[in-house]
């Protein structure tokens, strides 16, 4: 699996006319060799040339773990002792000035020490060799985004018992957090949003304590097998508040019409406009205040990015969220949420709860 | 507090030359105006300028956040939308071809599209205008140091109860995790080496089970109110391995010595070397194979670098680690070490229990 990768970022680096990609301590570097570096002031950096064994600059504390990780199966070690200089280093694996593609997380001090070692060279985005190979999920890629998927959804089908009336944000959230890491390797987030924290999109948990009559967004994922997970879902407490009821129904309207949008050859732009068009004939469109999805896999954001302005054409292999939300500033929110795949045939939902909100208490 | 460190901020841009200093989500943001922005692919930027009022450019989605920080008392949002582009605005604050200092993990990506948006600048690295700032802790600083380092005492204090015999690692580094939280926002990490995996200085905890005759490095540390505690200590199950007496002993004279050479005017590698004499004339030196230290405060890893070559002087109000470590592959590791500070006397440890092994079991 990673030799292919390897081998697909070279041939992206060749056509792109590009001499090597550099990867620090990032997803990127999982994905290239299946090594979870620590990002230290210690630099690690991966350098893929576009001929050639790949280099691991490595601290020589580092070795264990490199090992550990299986990644020198793929690239030869080029560790580096307490006083030396890993610039240096560098500078002699590229071997002179050049067309170099930095990943897009490296740490600006790195990068900046190395367009001052090695000057006279240009210097790109990473992603310009790394957007081709992520975006398109292979095979098996997609049975892990499958089954992180089915594994999240187990979870919702467990929170509405933990919403009860008296508990706060943050106890709930403790509990689908264990739910979380009983089939995942790792909790990414838990956002239990009640009443008006579920207007901040981005609300994690608090101390609100739960009230009958509340509505309570649920956005929760995790990571599994080195894939990450993220579905929402609303609850009520007992009852809806009132003008909920048909919000909701909206907003799974809109969802519906993203999610049906999906095809090969459509753009991204037109999958946010889907939703979009919905929420905003309905009157709700100023309160639609994000964009209606971003990609998934080894990342739980990267590319593709469902937002209006991005007129990437869908492709066979490329997934991401659907998530249009409506918030209503001091009084509630609601978002729905689903990961879908794009087929040859059309689309693939990953994430397959009912998505009418849940009574919960 | 904040508006002192954004003038002194401003001060070391206009002694250096240099136009603006541009920083993301990381600890130097909050060091500088209090916000704990998320590491996001929504572009969060603060510009100080050399003169006038420093701008935050926040995407829309982040305002709540951003002033729920405080930050907005010293600081004008430019808040984006999801549909713009954040680096056009960056561009227009800067307002044209300059010299900027780029905070050090702003990721690659951000300052590739700022340096390509901005052409004709120069692009210097944020710790010229950081350093300076961060290396010399003010009186609350070191008070805020010298409470963290009480409270991980109090943590080292309870752990020779945990390492029974039959438990794992990973067990006892659960245990001692919950420790950290009581008195600690946050547990930065965790390492309990026993027998062979001691050897391993940045072994985390694994599955191995502790037995009679193990030597353990407990190596833990946390944030509280902002800043971090990191101690190190050794302990044994029920009694020591052959040959470990000794080695401890060597152990515990470098350590004191690098302490004791402590003081202002003194060099970083100096202490380096004071520690690694020690142990090199007993005949361990190709077994400390790491540097002496390094510095903390509201990062665990910050300058000064304690470590041969560098000749920086230390002056009164710096902090950092003295942790020489000595390590016996295959058998066991042990590893000493206090954060101390350097004043204008000499020298104050701010972890003070006893530095010998303690027996546990």
């Amino acid at each position: 699996m990673f030799s292919d990768r390897l081998e697909r970022a070279r041939t992206q680096l060749q056509t792109k006319g590009i001499d090597a990609l550099l990867v620090g301590p990032s997803a990127d570097l999982r994905y290239l060799v299946g090594y979870e570096a620590l990002p230290l002031e210690r630099l690690t950096l991966l350098i893929v040339p576009a001929e050639g064994v790949p280099q691991l600059v490595t601290p020589e504390l580092e070795i264990a773990r490199a090992q550990d990780s299986g990644a020198t199966r793929f690239v030869e070690l080029r560790p580096w002792g307490e006083t030396e200089d890993p610039i240096a280093i560098v500078r002699d694996v590229l071997g002179g000035p050049g067309t170099f593609a930095v990943q897009d997380r490296l740490w600006s001090s790195f990068t900046l020490q190395l367009q001052d070692a090695v000057e006279g060279s240009t210097w790109v985005p990473g992603t310009q060799v790394m957007r081709e190979l992520r975006i398109i999920k292979t095979p098996e890629e997609r049975e892990l985004l499958r089954e992180v998927g089915a594994a999240i959804d187990r979870v919702h089908a467990q929170v509405a018992a933990l919403l009860r009336p008296g508990r706060r944000e943050r106890e709930a959230g403790r509990d689908i957090a264990e739910l979380i890491r009983e089939d995942h390797d790792e909790v990414n987030f838990v956002i239990v949003g009640s009443g008006p924290n579920g207007a901040s999109p981005h609300h994690e948990t608090g101390d609100r304590i739960l009230e009958e009559g509340d509505a309570v967004v649920v956005d929760i994922g995790g990571t599994r097998q080195g894939y990450c997970s993220d579905c929402t879902r609303n609850y009520v407490v007992g009852h809806p508040p009132e003008g909920y009821d048909e919000l909701h129904n909206v907003l799974e309207a809109a969802q519906a019409a993203a999610v049906q949008a999906v095809a090969p050859g459509v753009t991204a732009e037109s999958i946010d406009a889907a939703a979009r068009d919905v929420i905003t004939e309905a009157g709700y469109g100023e309160r639609f205040i994000h964009r209606t999805g971003h990609g998934i896999g080894v990342e739980e954001h990267e590319e593709p990015w469902i937002v209006a302005g991005n007129d990437l054409e869908l492709r066979d292999g490329m997934a991401f969220s659907i998530e249009p939300g409506i918030y209503v500033p001091d009084r509630y929110g609601a978002r729905i949420e689903d990961i879908v795949l794009v087929t040859s045939g059309g689309v693939e939902n990953l994430n397959n709860r009912p998505r009418g909100f849940v009574v919960a208490g």
